[in-house]
Order: structure tokens, then sequence, then C-alpha cells
């Protein structure tokens, strides 16, 4: 089968040809619809030789659809025909936090090995691919794989990050999104419906903010002081209930500072190099600051559920496999609009 | 001035001429700027001698929004001038429940003779009222108050009722909400504004499940057993996460019952004269029952915050003071459509 | 190997040698080293056979502990020699509600045919036991399997009963416990230890009475109206937050709906045939009424972990396998202080 | 009266003799019957004239309890004669958070000047005291008021940290509590009050590890990097769930982001000038920091709830008003154990 792999460190990612991989006792294979490109990948691939930690060849995609086409043995329940999406954070299914459904915390996937597809396990980019097992897979029904694929993570990290700040999010409340693009203009949907509050957002594009105010931001700024006040004016001087930080770079981390109200949430999610002096006297009272990652497995239900009572769209771009090294080009230079997507 | 007073057990309601009323120290006068005309005005009117419980006479309006007009000594922080809306359901402020914003628990109100405005004490439907205390006065700011004053019963009692249940209306949820009338069609655009869920009504009328759509509900059918399956069907068979049944008579609550789905919430909020029989076997495992009454005070904060982003608008109709008897006449008869208000 | 089993509808269960099972893929077989013998085992035998619905003959057993014996194909992660205890209530693992842990309440387990060990599948009170997933299996560490296998259905139970109500159990709260038995006795200690609420006792046995002290209620009554009064004067007036009925029956259900506070919680756990008529004017408001069933998976972890650190612990009275038939006959008989425990 | 003030900046605090306050309309004298002598007093004492804010004569006593003595006019629903503790983070009593209780969030303290006694106002420090608003009395019952004064912020402030990450305390986590001292000693007691976490506290003196196991510390270690590990080997490498920064310093920041949890909360508490650099990558996923300041209005009823059964017990050394001067000589010595009280 074709596969889209990562081989040579520093070097573009390779359409190859491997083989189609066989599923063993408990797992499912997958004939894939759809994955997702992501800045994560990108991220992976700048690392120089001494810092990346997966090994080689690398097959990519942690967001990843399909069709459940062979199942391994002992595999029950699930029928071969039926249309998924794949639960990305894999944990070991048994410890606490797995327990619960938080496998993006498991307690024993470093120790067992245990990687996300693409990072780290073969991932989405191929014809086929291989699913440890049955319960990462949840079902799709009648939703566009191509469309809803990149859920899977630029859904589900913005849906975790807004459920952690839920209640503080309450009529009259403004939530800031920093960061309009692949997981931002999410956000910002998923803040319209399942919260009553005003929605802003904050980008250093004119067109990430067009874009934003089109998914349903009520308000857009450029992403610098100038906005502090306004913003805070649309508090009612209370500040800002939450601030969703998908850059997490030093200027926006610090821009969300000055927004935030007491026992407000500062929320990172961009994977930036910024860092927030934290101290007792210099920020508002039991103002908290913290950084989720992806989202639990019952949540990606939810996040899907959203995109089908529509509340939910992404704008995705297509590409084929042999064209995927392209996206992850366009995607570089910033000339995406929203997600781009692998169709095998 | 003039106020609208029951003054005889089984007689109208009537406009009479009663002496202004002075603010005593820490009170509050207000120039009334709308009252909300409720079924429990006229529930309190048909009850017979040995069951009405308030003095005679009683100024009505337990649905009161105002002008600040004069301060009694030692009230601080408060303008002349200043719109605000009545906190109704009023405590004694200070214990353990008062002080959490609870004051429609207040544990001292039965002991202390504490009354709401309208429901034991003179209320709303006067050219000036006392409020007790500055504390029950929530600013309105720009918000009109003819078409916001139903908020104060009309919203808060649907919006706690919600609130109750708003960790169990994830995405993917269906709400159901029963009679569309003065509460039901607030309570569904709270539904919408507050949860994802998908929105259902159900009432006899088709006029009210007319008004039912236009204000968000998703889908609305007629309140019987015939509406069981196709409800049952929108939630993918596991059942109705919350029912608000703003009826609370017999057939709606068994209709309710009907819908519910393992650990939903079936939550009374009218003052009908239904009885559930709620054993260990006879129903989905851990579903609930509770029957809330009106609302926190914060709360009420809240419901206005939601008038202010537009996300909730009362249906009114109005009237003069000389004329709220025949609001009462129309609410009795059931041509009402939303909620009656008297601007004095 | 040997086992007990329910063969006969209406007879005694009998202790016979089966073949020793063999793991299949994804599967693991236990060594059993302990089962706990549970009043709902007597109510399954005790019904008629045009209610019984589990298959014959049926191994028994739903409290089960033991060490790994042996991996079917695919099963990695588990080394043979570990101590576990088995989440007893298994769904399918895939469904939105297996998602977050909460198998009890599996959308999927009737249409795929999956019952509890010893309530359905081949249970615990034989040599070996095979569990269909390793997830169900919740590692033991030091905690001695006799003294606590219980704990997977009589602490689990309680346990997730009491979550439920968490909010409610602040400082200065009461909680009430009726039945002071297998479960009742464990609510006990776990209201204990993981709310400050002031622990009352009810039963009408003054030996569990006397048992309910033991294990650290702060009061115990008998079970009828005269507890009433001393109940609601230690709430002071305020009525009970959480009345944890470990009986269900008529009068205890009436009892509790006595004493139930404002926005208290009644909560039905035993499997009794009591029915309470819930209506809008008849109780305290917002007041709510419950019946849960088991518990989470996690919540399993939770449990052992309040064992660990000595915080709860079960009376347990040992039998062989052999003698597991007069385990039962003690148990109807009303003889057993605490818990019996089969050791095969 | 007499009554210990602080006149002049940098100099001790006296005792001198002022005239006995009337209460205005709406407020309530207390005879004072015991008051708090807390650090922060010292903190404002130790301040240059350029950074002190409050208004000099200032009557100390943020800490205080009293019996009450007579009514401004308008007051009701209060008996001459109750004893009393005072709320001490007084608000506006209207605005949103004051509605919840959240007195020490007020939107509007600073634009309306209102201040806590003894740290603006006129304190406890006296042989009267006005309260501005009876909502700010709590019961003190048959409470010992020298024995329970401190709670008002001793307890009051480690209480409301504690709440606040509640949800993270399951059976099997770990708290941390570094520093033992008047607050840090409370803290203790109450996390095993009200969670069935395992409690650690570190701290530089062995006296105050003697104490914090005294009051139920599970473990005790000194408070430096030799800490991490066997903390750490406690939470099964899992990290805890919760720190409690009762110092607030660098070395107690640094200390506590060394062994906090994924999604482990680390809580300052303590005044200090500690300042901690929160980014991304550098900190346990969705681990949070937050500073909260003292606490809401219903938690002191709960904290007066902890003590009425015995829950929590505050160490006090008492002294007269007339040798106030004394307690502050030994709280700046560390010579105190636990919390000086005043008793004029």
């Amino acid at each position: 089968m074709k596969a889209l792999q990562y081989r040579t460190i520093g070097a573009a990612p390779e359409v190859v040809e491997i083989e189609t991989p066989e599923p063993g006792p408990g797992q499912v294979r997958l004939k894939v619809t759809a994955a997702g490109v992501c800045h994560s990948d990108s991220f992976i691939m700048s690392l120089p030789e001494d810092q990346y930690i997966y090994g080689l060849p690398l097959t990519l995609g942690h967001e990843g659809a399909g069709v459940v086409d062979k199942l391994g043995e002992g595999v029950t329940g699930v029928e071969v025909g039926t249309a998924v999406a794949v639960y990305g954070p894999q944990g070991c299914g048994r410890c606490y936090m797995c327990a619960q459904g938080k496998e993006n915390y498991c307690e024993r996937a470093a120790e067992l090995g245990i990687a996300p597809p693409g990072l780290g396990s073969p991932g989405a980019m191929a014809e086929y691919m291989i699913v440890d097992d049955a319960r990462h897979l949840v079902p799709l029904g009648d939703l566009d794989p191509v469309q809803n694929v990149s859920l899977t993570d630029a859904g589900l990290t913005p849906y975790h990050a807004i459920k952690g700040s839920l209640d503080k999010l309450v009529p009259g409340s403004v939530a800031v999104v920093i960061g309009a693009g692949g997981l931002g203009h999410v956000g910002i949907q998923i803040l319209r419906a399942i919260t009553p509050a005003t929605v802003v957002a904050l980008d250093l594009a004119e067109d990430k903010l067009e874009l934003a105010k089109e998914v349903g931001a009520h308000h857009a700024f450029l992403s610098n002081d100038d906005a502090v006040e306004p913003v805070r004016a649309l508090t009612g001087g209370r500040g800002v209930a939450a601030v969703f930080d998908f850059v997490g770079a030093q200027p926006t981390m610090e821009l969300g500072a000055k927004m935030v109200a007491v026992a407000g949430d500062q929320v990172n999610v961009g994977v930036g190099s910024g860092t927030l002096p934290v101290g007792m006297l210099d920020r508002p009272y039991e103002s908290s600051v913290r950084a989720p990652y992806w989202g639990y497995r019952h949540e990606l239900f939810e996040v899907l559920n959203l995109a089908r009572t529509g509340a939910v769209h992404v704008e995705t771009e297509v590409f084929s496999l042999d064209d995927a090294p392209k996206a992850y080009e366009k995607l570089h230079d910033g000339t995406l609009r929203g997600r781009a997507v692998i169709v095998p």
C-alpha cells in the first residue's frame, strides 16, 4: 500500500510503497478514508536528530478516519464496513486515568511504549492503518470523514480545553481565543455551541480575523496591546473569564495575562515557547494558568455530536496521498485556509 | 398612588388608590416601570378562604422592575435614578443558604415572616414599591424594563431548573420542554443559549408548538403518547437527558417518565398536581426526579445577561394598571401570547 | 475444576466439577483467590422460572478477586501472577458511557449479550474464571483478596451512590444510612472517609446499630418514625442532606422522605419493592430521588484506595468452596455478620 | 473604650483610649470577645510610607468575634446577646460576585471604598466594633470565641483554597501542605476532615513538623529537595494532586513544582514573593497554578461547622488587649505556637 512517511531527519516526508499490515489479535484494520495534516507533524519533522524521539521511518497522520476493513482474532461487536474516527491519544486502557477515558493522561503509556498513530506508531496517512483496540474507534455514522477527520485533534483539543473552563463561562462572561487558525477557528465554534459567553478572537492576520467572525466570533481584534482596552471594556471592566491561547508564544501569553479576570482561566493550548511568571501578587486573585493536552476519549463523541448538529464545521482543503507533501509545504508557508486533509 | 390589590377572597383584583409608601432605614423605594402577570397570582386568588395564607389586601406583582426613587436611611452605594429588576424570592440574607445567594431556599424566611413582593408583601403592581434591601435590586442597564420584567420569574425559574441539569446536557443529548407557555418558551431559549442539546417541545396546543419552534426548539410534538417514539428516536434510543415539565400535571409527568434516559433528570417546574410513583426498579437507573422553586440571586444577573446578548426574548402583551384586571381575565381565558406586563 | 453453580430453578446452588476454561484472544484467566456472597445471588435464585432471565447452569459470584494465571492471545501489558480484583458491571468498553468508565450504564450491553460474571456469565465461585478483557482487572497490590473482594460490589455500590451526592455533604450536613448490613456498614465508612458529614445509621436490629457505631456512625437509631424527630434535631431543623437507603422497602422510603432537606437527595440503593409518590408540592423543594446501580470502573480504584489507607474495612466470614451453600443458608437466615467470602 | 491601633508608620501598635462607636442605620455594634493576630498585620505595619495604603490611625484585627451589643436603625432579625464571628473580606453585597457569597472578590469594593475590618476599616482589637451589615455575622452558637476566632481567616483561607481543589483529592491522592504554621496547621486538619487524601506536611522547622503530625498529617518532611523523592514515592510516581503553599516564597514554589502531578493543582496561599515561570512544556500537562484570597461568606459557616464537630482545632495563645503588642513581638520572633488571640 501507499503511505506518507518521514524517513530522513530534516527531509520532507515521502510517499512510499509498503506492505499492507495485518491486524493481530484484538486489533482492527481500517481502510483509511481521510487523514488530517497538523502543525505538530511539522514540529516533529523540524526537530534536530538529538531531539527527535520517534523511530524512523514514521508513517504520519494522527488525525485519522476510515472504514473497518478487517478484524483481528477475538474482536467482537464491531462490524466490517463501519465508518469510524480514530481516537488519537491512546493509553493502556486499564490504569486509573484510562478507566475514566482520560487516555491522553495514561499513567503507563511511556512505560508500555504506547504512542499515538502518526506520533510514534504508524499513522493514518496510508491506504490502511492498524488500530490497537476497537475502543479507539468512534462511529462516524453519516458524518463525512473528509470534512470531519480533523475534529479528532483540531476539534478535540480545543473542546477539552474549553470544557475545563466551562463553569466560568456563564451568561455575561467573555472568552478570548488567541490564534484563529486550525484549532482556534474550531474553538470559536465550540465556545458558541456549548457556552453563552461573548467570544472575542485575536490574531495577527486580518484574514484570520475575518474567518473568526465568519465562524461565530462576536468580536475580533488584532492581537496586540491595543486590544487590551476594548476587550476589557467588553467585560465591563471585570476581565476575561477564560483566555484560550492557541499560539502559546511569549507575546500571546503576556497579552492574555493583561486581560484575565479575578478567578479567570488562562489556558495554553498552542505549543509555543512562551513562559509566564506566576506569583501571588502579580495576577488577579485566583486566576489560574494551565496547559492541557489533546482530550478525553468520550469527548471525541461529544465533538462529533457537535458536527452532527451542524454546530461545528472545519474549513478543509483536500489533497491526495501523492500530493500530501504539498499540503505540508502549504502549511509551512501559511497559505492554507483551515485544515489540510489527505484522502488516500 | 394607584395599586392593583386582591381584596376579597374569590373576587377579581381591584385598582385602588392607596398611600404612597416611604422607605424605612435600609429600604429602597422604586418607581415601578413594569410588573409581570403570572399564573401563580391566579392560583393564589383561586384558593378558598381556608387555604389562602396571605393577608388582605394584597398588592399583586412578584415580577417587578423600576427606577430607584428614594433611599431609606443608611442605604449607600445605590443611586437614585438607576433602573433595576427586583429579585423576588427574598430571604433573610444571612443564613447559610442566603449567604450563597440561594435566598429562594432561605432557612429563616418563614420564621421571620419574610415573603416575596406580591406573594405576601406588597408587590409591583403599583406606582411605587418598597424593596426591603438594596441587594434585591439587579441593575437593568439598557435593558427595556417592559420587555424584560418577566425574566425575574418566567426567566429565572426555568434558568434555575436548567442549570441544575447542565452537566447532563452535553453535545448529542436531547432536552424536552413540556408546556411552551410563559415559562416554557423562555426555557427553550435558555436551553439553546447555554447548552448544545437538541431541544424538543411538547404542548397540547398547535400555536404553542409554533411559538416553540419560532423561539428555537429543534422539534415540536403534540404532548401525548404518540410523541414517545419520535422523541426516543431523536435520542438514538438512549432516552432524554433532561425533561423540564412546566405543567406538572399527571399526564405530563407520566409522559416524561416514558422518555427519560439512564441517569437522566425529570424536573418538575409547573405547579400541577401530578404525582409520580418512584421506585427502584420501575425507572431507568439513576434517573432522578426533583422540583425546584424559582432561582438564586446571582442567577438573575445571568438571566438578564442572556437578554442583553439577545439570546432570550420574552413575548409580551402590555396593559396599563387600570387595565390590569383584564390581563388576568385573558390569562384565565388562555388568550395571551407569552406574558402580560402591567405598566403603571 | 470445582465451581458453585445454580443448576435447577428453586434448588440450592451445587458444588460441581467442570472443565477448567481456556482464555480466548484478548481474554485473561484468573486463579480465583476470593469470591463474595451477595443478596443479589439469593434474589436471583428466588425468582420463579418465568422471571429468571439467565441461562443454566450459572456459575455464581459477581464479586471476584484472583491472580492472573494465563493470558489469551494478543493480551499485553498484564503480567501473570498479578493480584487483581474484577470490575463486575462490564460493558462493551466502546460506547459513550463506557468511554467514561460508566460501564454499569453501557449502551450496548443488552444488545451484545454482555453480562456481569455471576449474573449471566460464569462467575468467581470457581477455581478459575475468565475475564473478557484486561481492563476489568484492577490491581490489588498488597491488599488481602479475602478481606477486600466484597468491595467490588458492597464497596463500589455505596461509593458510587455517595459520590453522586458529594456536593451536598458539606461540613454541617447530616447523612443518613438506612440498613447497616453488607452494603450499609461499608457506606458508613465511606461517608466518614470522604465527607465531613455527620453520619446517622438506622436499622431494625440492635446489633446492626452496634456495628454501625463501631464502623463510624456518629448516631444510630431504630429505623422507625420515632427516629424522625431526633434526626431532624441533629440537622438543626434543616433536614437531611442525603439519605442512602440500602433497603428500599416501602417503610424505609417513606421514612427517608420524612427527613430529607430542601435540595437534599434520597438515594435508593437497596433492591426493595418500595415506591415513593413524588409530586411538586409534597416534598421539600428541589429534593431529588434516584436509584443508582453498582458503580463506575474508575470508582473501583478509588474504593480499593480507601481500603489501602485503612479507611474502609469489610466485616467478613470465610467459607471454603465446598461450604459455599452454607454461606447462602446463613445469608438467608440473617445470621451472617458482614459479608460471606468464598475461598476456593 | 480601649483599642489597639497602628498610629505611626514603622512604629509598634499602641493601646489607646478612643470613643466607643455608635451603630448607624443598618449597622451592628459588637462587644468584642476575641480578636486574632495575623502575619498580614505585621506585613502591613512593615510597609514603608509610600506603599502603605490604609489610613491612620488604624484599629487592628481582621479576625473578630463578639456578642451583638446594639443594633442600628432598621436592623431586624438579629438579637442582642447573640455570639457571632465576623466575616472579614466584606464586599458591597449586591454585585454578581457578592450575590454568590464571593464577597472576597467583590466587583465594587475598591470603587465604594469598602475595606475589611482591621485592613482599612476599624478592626476587632478593641472593646467594641461596628459591623456594617448583619450579613457579615455568622452565629457561633456554643463555639468558644477565643478558641475559634482565628478560623475567620486562618481557617477560612485554607478552607477556600482546599475547596477549589476538592475534585482532585480523591481516594488514593496525595495533598501537600507547605508551611505548618498558623494557616497550614489548620489546612492539614481541613484536608483530613473533608477529603480522603494522604496529607503530607513540609516545613523548615522540626517543631512545626511535629505539630503537623499531631494535627493529622500522615507524613512530614523537611521542606527541601530531599523531600521530592519520598513524596513522589507516596504518590506511586504520579505526583501530588494538590500542593497548598502557605509560604509562597521562591524555594517553596519551586519545590511544589517538582512534585505536582498531571492535572494537579499548585495553590499559592502564602503572601510570599515567589514567582513561578509557567509555560506549555515545562510542567506536567494540565497542572494549574492559582493564588486564591481569603474565602466566601458561606464557607465561613462551613469552617465553623468543622470546629463544631471537633474536626478542626486551632492552637491558640491568649493575650489581653494591654498585652497585644507583645503578641506581635512573639509573632515577629517566631515564638508563637499556633495563633495568638487577643481578649479585650
